[in-house]
């Protein structure tokens, strides 16, 4: 395996509207530094994966909109590997078209793809199994995901069941459930089969593509039309991005392939989907309060995020236990920490209010 | 009793900082629409007494550094009226320098003396109070001030012991006593014979300067060495204020002189000294919100004052009852409406933290 067929997509598409009021439209999660550690999560994931592809071989994938913010912040990455996609179309249709536009420039690329926003504490384990990954990738037709053991019945995340062989570190995928509801999240937790799938994937640009041929030949058919790294390739998507389907990599490809491997990976993973994982990951005080600003004052106050955007800006805080606050120029967000799974239903209310749209 | 011999000064000088952080040290309550009701207090306040006092003959006095405000909310009040204290000396100063400077104009000046942060929601009631005093004053060396009847054992205010007189419609005060204990509170409010002292005020000039003669002679004499509406006038306050002592007019005066007498006064008052006061004064919603600002969303949540400086920002607050929520550019305080007394605490302790200043 030649290094330089290793490549990365960073998918930096999100909205994150989880998140508000500290992530918006304009500004979300992924370029911001949520956990307050001095650099954004795209720049984290950036600089992970930096340490083994080439610079030159890292993509990002986002909104066009989002296009200036990522060369902000990836100055050391090439302009033209930061692809604007014309509007939102989950997962499937951009791994397509960067699985296309890297075979054009190379069809033996093994891809890394990476959510940008994601949470990874051990590096080293983490490296060490993207390595594992693009070794099986590039010799065998695998499609490869990490996979998180378990710890919550959660129900926003796609479950693998795998099937167990105590010689290898990878396994087989016997099944591939996105989003189960509570009552099956229990039993997959219960059986300890199966492990959260962490939407980090490595496969070989030749074993996707026969992928989205098999299951998604419709979406492959617009793909095909378009010739890739040339001047036309915008203006091409442009045409074709509107009639593909709005359908996840997770349920057009991999809950259908039988040809998915799951590596576990005892990485420190979080997708710091919600406040509280965010408060989880986060350093606290004594009273457990994680405070994002130096000038904050708390009595009889625990457990709390306190999360002020303006830094040169004080905070009093009396009497709040588990409590989400967050305050930014354009809005102030107070919520029982249980309650984070809400906040994007505040942000629908908050959209029907007259001229709504300005604080979102 | 001509009325030109009627002149008003209104107190401004306080800086208010138990409503930190809506209420600055740059910015304090009464330059601020703190009920919003679209006028300030200060405003409010010159609006009322201006029914019956011709503008040339009202004063307000305050801090030099709260001129330029006071010129800005009072644009058709002269500027010479406003009198500018070189710092803080509490209300005998303040009342014996305005009692010389208006003596010095008019020797018959009957003084209404008015704080300029009160609330008064009956403005009908409280002309007629004042007219009431302003002839009592003219034809009798009285000192009058209005009398509240109390609802709770206030301990922050001065409470009035009259001596009844069914014939009349004011009466001798037997006794004076300013902020008592909780205790002597209590009996003061089931004896019925007590009244608040609203620090409304009204004399004739030479009644007050002859008061300060007998109680507060030395401070008498610093005043009586300036000469009064000339351009010495400043410079000689300058010298005299830092050698004066730090004393109310309660204490200085109404405790000790034998000629005070208090109109009872129905007039909807509120010193709005608290934000309990501000949130028992305000229009509040469905849930007993008091809410000042367009764009707040509340669930769950009862019995809250929420105030937004911004009035372009938005709000969304989940689970809070009872709460006091202010948010400006420098601060955001979150506490128990019952703590509100303890505002003064936390301003001191954010006061000691390094750089603690730039948000007061």
């Amino acid at each position: 395996m030649s290094e330089s067929n290793n490549y990365c997509v960073i998918m930096a598409g999100g909205v994150g509207s989880r998140f508000w009021p500290m992530s918006t439209q304009k500004y979300p999660k992924q370029f911001q530094d949520i956990l307050g550690t001095g650099s954004t999560m795209i720049q984290q994931t950036y600089d992970r994966i930096s340490k083994i592809v080439a610079p030159e071989n890292i993509y990002v994938i986002t909104s066009k909109e989002y296009i200036t913010l990522t060369e902000q912040q990836l100055p050391d990455l090439n302009p033209a590997n930061i692809v604007g996609e014309p509007m939102m179309k989950n997962t499937a249709a951009c791994n397509m078209y960067m699985a296309r536009k890297i075979a054009d420039k190379n069809p033996q690329a093994n891809i890394i793809v990476l959510p940008a926003d994601h949470l990874i504490l051990n590096e080293t384990v983490f490296l060490q199994k993207i390595e594992l990954a693009l070794n099986l990738a590039a010799t065998k037709d695998y499609l490869i995901t990490l996979g998180i053991k378990p710890t919550r019945p959660e129900t926003g995340y796609g479950y693998i069941q795998f099937v167990e062989n105590q010689e290898w570190d990878y396994f087989k995928v016997k099944t591939f459930t996105e989003k189960p509801d509570l009552e099956i999240a229990r039993t997959f937790l219960e059986s300890g089969d199966f492990l959260w799938n962490a939407g980090i994937f490595v496969w070989n640009v030749q074993t996707i593509l026969a992928a989205f041929d098999e299951y998604l030949s419709e979406m492959s058919q617009h793909f095909e039309s378009c010739e890739y790294n040339t001047a036309e390739e915008e203006r091409c998507i442009d045409v074709i991005y509107p009639k593909v389907a709005k359908i996840s990599i997770d349920n057009g490809i991999l809950e259908k392939a039988k040809n998915v491997f799951v590596i576990p990976a005892d990485i420190g993973w979080s997708d710091l989907g919600t406040w509280t994982s965010i408060y989880e990951n986060a350093a606290k005080d004594n009273n457990k309060n994680a405070l994002k600003s130096r000038h904050i004052l708390t009595y009889n106050s625990k457990g709390n995020i306190i999360n002020l955007k303006n830094k040169n800006k004080a905070a009093v805080i009396d009497g709040l236990k588990n409590y989400i606050i967050i305050d930014t120029d354009k809005a102030l967000l107070i919520c029982p920490r249980e309650n984070d799974q809400l906040i994007k239903e505040y942000v629908q209310d908050l959209k029907n209010l007259k001229k709504g749209d300005k604080f979102l």
